[in-house]
């Protein structure tokens, strides 16, 4: 599974001192000639340079791009105009040592925020980067590897159907919250299709996976899902790539769960019976961000009254009197009150790594799941501090 | 500090039965005459049979109320129609026990939610209670202790000015969100106002107190502030009383964002220059909520980066180049960039108690505050498990 499964897509992955020690910190995706590329980024107001910059260049290219830069260790956010001037220089340094343009190349950055980025230290490492592509499984390895940040594992796809492929590589393991976060993530396909058949396949992959994904509520200022489409592979019926493209988005955001920092659960919460696919999503949300709930999670503990009281205060339609809430498929509070059930069987779901929580409203017919996790120490003793 | 500074006002608390071991779980608070009361409740849907009783008896005798009862153990949320039986049951026997009717009896709830309450055992030890009643310091302090859960210490209050008095006593210490949560607050004055007054002064006090505080984006089934007005003392003058009701809500939400279940820290997130009050309340909101910067300050780390990422997200009007940040007065970032600052100034006002956080959005006169608390290893074990 790597992004080199896409023919003429070429990778690499390395050390270019951002990070100390010689851990990889810098990816780059590279094909021969310009092709069609799309985009979705942070809806945070406070983005960062890497951001404003890849947006700046997809629309002078008019989505025509050579190169994809990812760099890790430091999120160039906060960083002001050295900053922007510092991801203008390493796509530069990329477009040169490739012999493209520098709006050409796209910049994703992820690591701490508001530090200057070290561009001296960088600069040079990131010139010679080019030299180390290619195109078989251990360069796109070396590639996913050198995106993570504190990830414990890489997190690729590879996923194939009626002669079309979509394969890539993301990061991300905290700050994963509304509209994606700290979250970086590169896709290409071998599909021949139009720039707006590729723009609305991803827009509504990222909708029912990144976006449908909330750890800790923040939004991150980096943000960046691309994919790129080589044209080499016939056009696919309707739906066959748009079902690639979600399937590819949730497999990695199932992954980004499960790696999530300090996590030792991983959520499905789905809220069924409102009234409309959004109210169900507003409140599959308030349940995946309360505190309490995720530190039953982390407990083992089915406190179903937690869910009810979220649930009674996320600004949607519900009467408790008609909710059913379930652990694992087994029902344990119906009409505001707890139920006789199988208390040994939702024990055994609870000690499992994946819990599933649906809440039925027993309104109308909208649906809609949010992907969690627990609250444990882990995740304090990851962001307590920076050091 | 004391209720029963207010002449008039009887009180006490003791044991009946809810918690195990005689530890106390039942407060009274008792006048001889029905006297002017109002009430502001939680806005969550899955209310508490103690509010929906409690809402519907000052509206059946139009806030002519003899007392008051508060138990703690159970929140009697969650349990359905035997649970409304119960709440009915407990107001019942206090009002013969004092001759007044049931509904000039209000009643308040806390504790686990979704498991039956006990009437059984409760009902003797509450038709009792009154005759413990007593109008010294010691009778209140008894009723103060009555009304705790996981609290760690009393939280009450008295304040004077201009011959008016108000007194009280709340219990909170978790689930502290938007609009109120898991708190309990009974306040009482000797000033002679219209229920109108008395009514708009609770809702401004609470509106700047306990609605602006946030431990933890959830809110309670059973909040409710109470005011009784004892109509002994002369009319105040305008403002006067509504100070008193203010500053009285103010030091009792202090009390409990210092006693918030397993905080080490205390925290003022104050955001100014906003476009209007509003978006400035939601911006500090949103920082007071988000798990990395509660993180940050349980590392004492000043990590204005994720307090500006907040901000980029928190659905307001901001242009990052015109926000600067400050931690104890200090600013440490401008324009979303780090600045020269006293560092070692920061690192000191870091380690105190009560932390401020300060956000300058350089855009307007919109000026709001909220009180948060640190996350840290014991909130979490203090809300992993209900057992």
């Amino acid at each position: 599974m790597s992004i080199t499964d896409i023919a003429g897509i070429q990778a690499t992955g390395g050390s270019v001192g951002i990070k100390a020690g010689g851990v990889f910190d810098a990816a780059l995706v590279c094909v021969d000639e310009p092709v069609t590329c799309v985009g979705v980024f942070t809806q945070n107001k406070a983005c960062a340079a890497p951001v404003k910059l890849s947006r700046a260049h997809l629309e002078q290219t008019s989505g025509a791009i050579r190169a994809i830069l990812v760099t890790s260790g430091n999120a160039n956010a906060a960083t002001g105009a050295p900053g922007l001037a510092a991801a203008e220089a390493l796509c530069e340094a990329v477009a040169s040592s490739i012999g493209a343009k520098t709006d050409e190349v796209l910049l994703c950055q992820t690591g701490l925020i508001g530090i200057p980025f070290p561009l001296d230290a960088a600069l040079p490492g990131v010139s010679s980067l080019a030299s180390t592509l290619g195109s078989d499984a251990s360069a796109g390895e070396r590639a996913a590897k050198a995106m993570l940040t504190t990830d414990t594992f890489e997190k690729t796809v590879s996923l194939a159907k009626q002669g079309v492929r979509v394969a890539g590589m993301a990061k991300g393991a905290a700050m994963l919250a509304p509209n994606m976060a700290t979250m970086l993530c590169v896709l290409a396909t071998d599909a021949k299709v139009s720039k707006d058949r590729l723009d609305a396949a991803l827009r509504a992959g990222v909708a029912e996976s990144f976006n449908s994904m909330d750890i800790d509520g923040a939004t991150s200022t980096n943000d960046t899902v691309l994919l790129l489409s080589m044209g080499t592979a016939p056009e696919p019926e309707a739906g066959v790539l748009e079902a690639l493209v979600a399937e590819a988005c949730m497999k990695l955001a199932k992954d980004m769960v499960l790696d999530a920092e300090g996590a030792t659960k991983a959520c499905i919460i789905t809220v069924r019976g409102a009234l409309t696919d959004s109210q169900a999503h507003r409140g599959a949300r308030k349940v995946a961000t309360s505190n309490l709930v995720k530190c039953s999670l982390n407990g083992e503990d089915p406190y179903w009254g937690r869910v009810l009281s979220e649930i009674g205060t996320a600004g949607i339609e519900c009467d408790p009197e008609l909710v059913t809430i379930s652990y694992g498929g087994i029902a344990v509070s119906k009409s505001a009150v707890a139920i006789d059930h199988d208390v040994a069987g939702v024990r055994a779901h609870m000690a499992e790594r994946w819990i599933d929580i649906d809440v039925d409203l027993g309104l109308g017919s909208g649906t809609a799941s949010i992907l969690t996790t627990d609250l444990g120490h882990g995740y304090i003793d990851e962001n307590r501090t920076t050091s």
